[in-house]
């Protein structure tokens, strides 16, 4: 299924690999993270269970979870070199290019050596994202030196005690939690192929994940969720909402959180957040962007046959537990980060480089020309 | 040519893409940027000449070379910040560990913002990377803040200078020329390809090329020419080495700087940098290592029919000029970045984002048990 005006591109429909831990519309319009249902998962699980479960295969029995929450949160306090480094970066750096130097800078204090302890290592990326990204945050925008320990028994309740000061509602926590296992994993996208490609060199646990989070940096692939605020934040009713729908399809722009490059008519993730999306509205107090969200929803389907993605729920969703629309994309990488590293992990457990062709459009050879010679 | 054990691994063989910039083994063990061969290239042109033909498609004239190489030149020197930042990272730290984090760091200082500048921002990396390596380095080794311009008129001459404190030999600066040249690019290699594809998703510059470093940092991909000079280094003879390759033999170890995942009979960098290696060693005033080294290729020839790879003379050539074995893969960084940016422009220019697909090897569809309920 190569694209004829170009040659391999985007590998799509290419087998790169072999992979155990996620199928992606193999079942209809499903995603299933290691066999398991992705609804389900959201409605019954806790994110450090799903993360357990990707990194090591099966769920965890409840010791096994209770010892692993606890070694997580035992694991969240940043070396003191690199909160320094961290204040060193400006208020209006891009929070993407944040994560991504915490956690290069993160891979010079803490090295991988061999890999042995690569589940720790995994472990501790996941304990310390949320510190790293509210750490720096905190300091550039409030003037304040965090603590990066919380009292917050999940990573998703512990990320908003960082950034709010204070321990979470029931509620917030709970959508977190939801949140951060929807974004968690999802077969061979850019990111977690860019995590496989790094690793294929046998290069470490921080330079693959570095490398990933520069991928799902760009906007064809993390940040739709931020793009889809941008554009319903101001609409204050759904008839402003659709006529603005209507001009922006008329001038054929883009509307974001919309359609999927393998779903075909519809993404499964989208009515868990809308589901929670919509109670956080009522908890709010204000359901206009709830609202909002909904309208475009329809008027999409209507007009266009096109059904949101995980992304465009999670916009309201994220802005009713009070997130600042930048640090949208960062929690995508606290989620995702469990994904990647149990893909490298694999990728090294059978591994053989990364090395494609590529086929060759330039010059035929030619004579060198001396540089006084030329014109 | 997919392995059967490992189903579509290493894509090799695969088409992932189009390239105009280089070809590896089309025309028999040849290399070939932009249709110019690389002996010929490495032999008449200076480094920053194959950079503006590999990032702009065509030899500079004589003007245009001038202008380059005081374009670069004034693009030098490092932000105050970023060097404060390295400064926090110790001494044992991993080389490529430093330049990986150190590029990510420069993308939080200076932004790419949108692609306008993107040869800018390419001319920028290609002139900071010598500064960033040996600033930390310096620093971290010998307590001294160096200044990161230098009155060197050539990035390999530049290197030498920021390391040792003054400037190089017209040798050294030569073979600092021809080894950047002969490192600069290669085609669908496992570093290009990551930032490829991390350029598919439309991320910034910074992303791209921190991501390839970290791939390079992998032992199956750099490192090689420094894992050659720790086997060789101690070596005092000829007769030493062929003794310690035939224990290495028996024991199966691998044997470093041998043989090439394209080429098949020879390498055709290895003769360019061999000869530079011998006109070192000359100048040096003692060939031992050169010696050492011609021994240990024949040696290997004639028992295994493996052929040295561009990294194995590099060894013995980069040692002849003080440079610290640490340092040999940072070099290699210094020279490729031009490759992998000229990759993250032709990405750019006609895209599609590189999301290949999985074959699914792990349980089937299964029921979620309640975390009281598992076993």
């Amino acid at each position: 299924m190569v694209d004829k005006a170009l040659g391999g591109a985007g590998l799509r429909g290419q087998v790169a690999g072999q992979t155990s831990i996620c199928t992606v519309g193999t079942a209809g319009n499903g995603l299933h993270y290691r066999g398991y249902d992705i609804e389900t998962l959201a409605d019954k699980a806790c994110f450090e269970e799903v993360a357990y479960l990707l990194l090591r295969g099966e769920l965890p029995n409840e010791a096994e979870l209770g010892a692993y929450k606890t070694k997580l949160k035992g694991m969240r306090k940043l070396p003191a070199t690199l909160c320094e480094m961290l204040e060193k970066i400006p208020a209006d750096a891009h929070p993407m290019d944040v994560l991504r130097t915490g956690c290069s800078a993160l891979g010079n204090l803490e090295q991988e050596g061999d890999f042995s302890a690569q589940m720790d290592v995994s472990d501790r990326l996941l304990a310390t994202f949320p510190g790293i990204i509210n750490y720096w945050y905190r300091f550039s925008h409030d003037g304040v030196r965090i603590d990066t320990d919380s009292d917050c028994d999940s990573i998703g309740g512990h990320f908003l005690a960082l950034l709010h000061g204070k321990a979470p509602s029931a509620l917030f926590e709970k959508v977190m939690n939801v949140s951060l296992i929807l974004y968690a994993e999802h077969e061979f996208n850019a990111s977690t192929f860019t995590a496989r490609v790094c690793a294929s060199t046998l290069s470490d646990m921080h330079s693959c994940v570095t490398a990933a989070i520069g991928s799902l940096r760009g906007p064809l692939h993390g940040g739709a969720n931020e793009m889809a605020m941008a554009m319903i934040e101001h609409w204050a009713s759904e008839e402003e909402a659709v006529s603005r729908l209507n001009a922006m399809l008329e001038q054929k722009e883009k509307i974001m959180g919309f359609g999927h490059a393998i779903y075909r008519t519809k993404d499964p993730r989208n009515a868990v957040i809308k589901y929670w999306s919509k109670a956080l509205a009522r908890d709010f107090g204000d359901d206009r962007l709830y609202r909002v969200s909904e309208a475009t929803e329809q008027f999409m389907w209507e007009k266009k046959q096109l059904f949101p993605n995980a992304d465009f729920f999670h916009a309201s969703a994220y802005h009713y537990m009070g997130i600042p629309t930048k640090l949208f994309t960062p929690i995508f990488v606290c989620s995702r980060v469990s994904g990647w590293t149990a893909h490298v992990m694999e990728q090294r457990a059978n591994n053989r480089i990364i090395r494609p062709s590529a086929e060759y459009t330039g010059p035929d050879i030619r004579e060198f020309v001396a540089l006084e010679n030329r014109a």
